[in-house]
């Protein structure tokens, strides 16, 4: 299969990228979303998603104690799962992945920045390439879960995220009543700022931080996603708790999730869109 | 499934850790390797592993210039691929993964440490969350592959590591004339010292780094693997060149180690070993 | 997550299916594709495809050995590969699965059945599931592999297929210059006869069969798929030689493909479609 | 990575296989445990095993109607669910893989066929190939589902089964206060009668069957596993009812399993074995 439809993928490094790195960050410049080839940079912004979103109102002090310091919740207690199928990213060459994200409006009052918007407590996606580099360059807090792609039978959609054989949640969508024209709230395709709390343990002194902080995102130079299609509905989800044993790396967050009172459901969406953000525009919060 | 073998996975996270995190770091303590279930703690060093490795006498210049400041080759260029099979790991509460693992023996002269050992250029490994707990806890240059289990047939190992369907690394070792009592060489099973460098790129100053240091091992604290059978043999190994299409987020890494000579292939041996580190005693070098 | 979009799953089997049974036949009846839910039987024909063609001229003797009594030839020895990807699919529930498909067009001449069609040699699915269903409903020679979603950058396709890591077969397509009103050529989407050779070797009775019989099917019940896109393209594809330890239980049928001489590429297209047929108009031919 | 290790994977098939097929038949001679490549027939029965038992004991008319004609329960109504994991099987060139087992003791009268031994109502494997060869050269009733490693700590043993994220088995055994010297009942590595119920639905008739037998098994031809370490304990496990939209190929067999009241738990057993059979000796009962 040589030839004809061969690119330049195996051409000087340095000519193609930017000088960004990531672990191991000697053996080559790190190729990704912020730091796409040049022969590939039209390829930036093109990918297609699917999201559908449920939202629950819960108990203000409960979700509060997730929060970093000046962070507070920006009205209602509410929290947003939202599950994301992305496809024919540029990115990837094409290829897509699943996402999972929690979060809630805030408000950050930082010596410089004072802003709303929203915070995302913890996400998972079903590949690790993303995941490590999502993590590691914008502190996206990013877990990896095997996450199947939204099914919708007569307008009812279904998702879940699973670990290793342990379904940690369900969440389903009926736009069955729904409308067409409602405006999209929050989601994968909002034009707002997001913020998340970036920290990275410091080797060696167990407990201590090398970094802790606030990033936060302004998605102002990715040309904004077009919705396609998009309905409200009705909605429920639920995280699972689970023991050690069955998530032995992640049983810790997904019982705090899960041991959120979850008061009232208050409908959700699925939005139908086309082009992504490559979130470049994330900064450290001042 | 209630009751009889329901454990303690549920009680407070405060009374089971250390107050160690990761990302996301507000939403529960960090399970993991480091940071066992005290009610779990008795399952720290306990795992099993078979170990494939091949070396290879490479060029010096070609090999140095991955090499980070401070470091120097500590006699010939001779690479180590190594490959891993974990299993019955404590930490996973019973499961396992395994390891692509490619080393060189240098010797570092920081202000303080003044140590020769195995520098890891890069590791693989097939299951994600020891992926990103290495990276961010370690600083171990950890990517994600597909790895099957290493396959043996007549004392002939087969080995190879591929992403979404592009096998980018082949290993073999044939045993059949192999030794049972030489002494083993490096490998996951040793006992010196490793060397990595870990490295964090800063969020939104693309190409500064947060985070940019050796960080090093002594594997004292762990009761050392007891090995269980052992042979050398003969082998080889190639990593094979990958288009930015086959693999976007790897394949100025890939291409890199491709791109190494291999002069002469220098034997490796199989080893079986049971017990585990955690690599708890990492530290920052100085 | 109970109640409200719980639908009839449990409800009693006989009321919900044809008597149709598989193995384990005494369990339950056999849902599928060709014995929907009554409750969910205007699901029947819900699917979406996109498919990936490329043709090449071989050797007619060659291709002529693999052709069961009573097949040859109907011209030129010209095989199709084409890779789908099916999605939304009802009768799974909003799922879907990819194929990979190897034909010609064949002359059979029955006793009472002589009819011109596609014949395919052997078929590659990624979900155990409808392999297995296809393979003793309908005598259909699919056999599992890893497939990729097809990829597509500026209009050039690629894909693969893959078992445990040894890829075997490669496939391109290039549209950039094509026509998106040509005609389709064959493949999924087309609504000519397709045959299959039905074969069941006899338990106990090594080298004997049970079923050995030509199975014939016009796709006549089902309401043509309906074409949203397509485009001609240039393209080539390759099937790489395996050994016994690559694919122990496939390599003879990998290698039989791959030493067919490829003499000429005859282009190919791509085709998005939103409906599926669900084959059950096949029968065994007289 | 050509030359030394290069094996006769590649020649004349013809030599390497007797003449027994499966689809696709023409391709190629059939390679698979009751085939293999003459040039690795010694390899037959290769393979290293574990295996997890759990009894429970259920009602005698509920579990009758899941038996085929001439079939009768040989003593109380008791099915065995044993979780497998199989390992360095010579037949896959060292790969494995995982079975679920459901069985109970019968007696089949036939007209010459008088026999007692272990009826198999269902199997699961995480590995396509094994389960299209077992079911169309010995009508095992095979299925595939996620059937993750056995995990055992401080004794313990947990496993289960999923299909696409829906877990529909559990089972877990302690063996902490197990007997190591108790006789080993049934399971994998015994060397009883199997029987099974061989079943094929005709092509276009639908609801009449091709097949419908009875297929038995002495699996005398083999050499005896060698069992390593056993040890016995107590257990549980629970079938969890789906729905169509769960499993949709799958879930009336499920449901029937789910349904059968599990009245007491008789025990069960680990079992760690040397060897494996290859079911050769299976023949139809008359």
């Amino acid at each position: 299969m040589n030839a004809p439809f061969r690119t330049d993928g195996l051409q000087a490094d340095a000519e193609e990228h930017e000088d960004i790195r990531r672990m191991p960050a000697l053996l080559g410049r790190a190729s990704g979303p912020r730091n796409m080839p040049r022969s590939h940079a039209h390829l930036t912004y093109v990918g297609d998603s699917i999201e559908v979103t449920v939202r629950a109102l819960t108990d203000a002090a409960a979700l509060s104690q997730y929060l970093p310091p000046r962070c507070r919740l920006a009205g209602e207690p509410v929290i947003a799962v939202a599950v994301n199928q992305l496809t024919n990213l540029g990115w990837l060459a094409g290829r897509g992945y699943n996402i999972v994200n929690v979060s809630t409006q805030i408000v950050f009052e930082g010596d410089e920045d004072k802003v709303q918007g929203r915070f995302i407590f913890c996400l998972w996606e079903n590949k690790a390439d993303p995941v490590l580099t999502g993590r590691e360059e914008l502190g996206m807090p990013k877990l990896f879960a095997d996450i199947a792609n939204p099914r919708e039978i007569d307008g009812r959609w279904e998702c879940s995220a699973v670990w290793e054989g342990f379904k940690f949640l369900d969440l389903r969508l009926d736009t069955t009543d729904g409308d067409e024209n409602a405006p999209i709230q929050g989601g994968y395709a909002s034009r707002g700022v997001t913020l998340v709390h970036r920290y990275h343990q410091r080797t060696g002194e167990w407990g201590q931080a090398d970094i802790d902080q606030i990033v936060i995102s302004h998605p102002s130079d990715s040309p904004p996603p077009r919705a396609l299609h998009q309905k409200t509905g009705v909605g429920k989800f639920a995280f699972h708790p689970a023991r050690w044993e069955d998530m032995p790396t992640q049983y810790t967050f997904i019982n705090a999730l899960a041991g959120l009172p979850l008061l009232e459901f208050r409908g959700g969406q699925y939005v139908k869109t086309k082009g992504i953000g490559n979130l470049k525009a994330f900064r450290i919060a001042k």
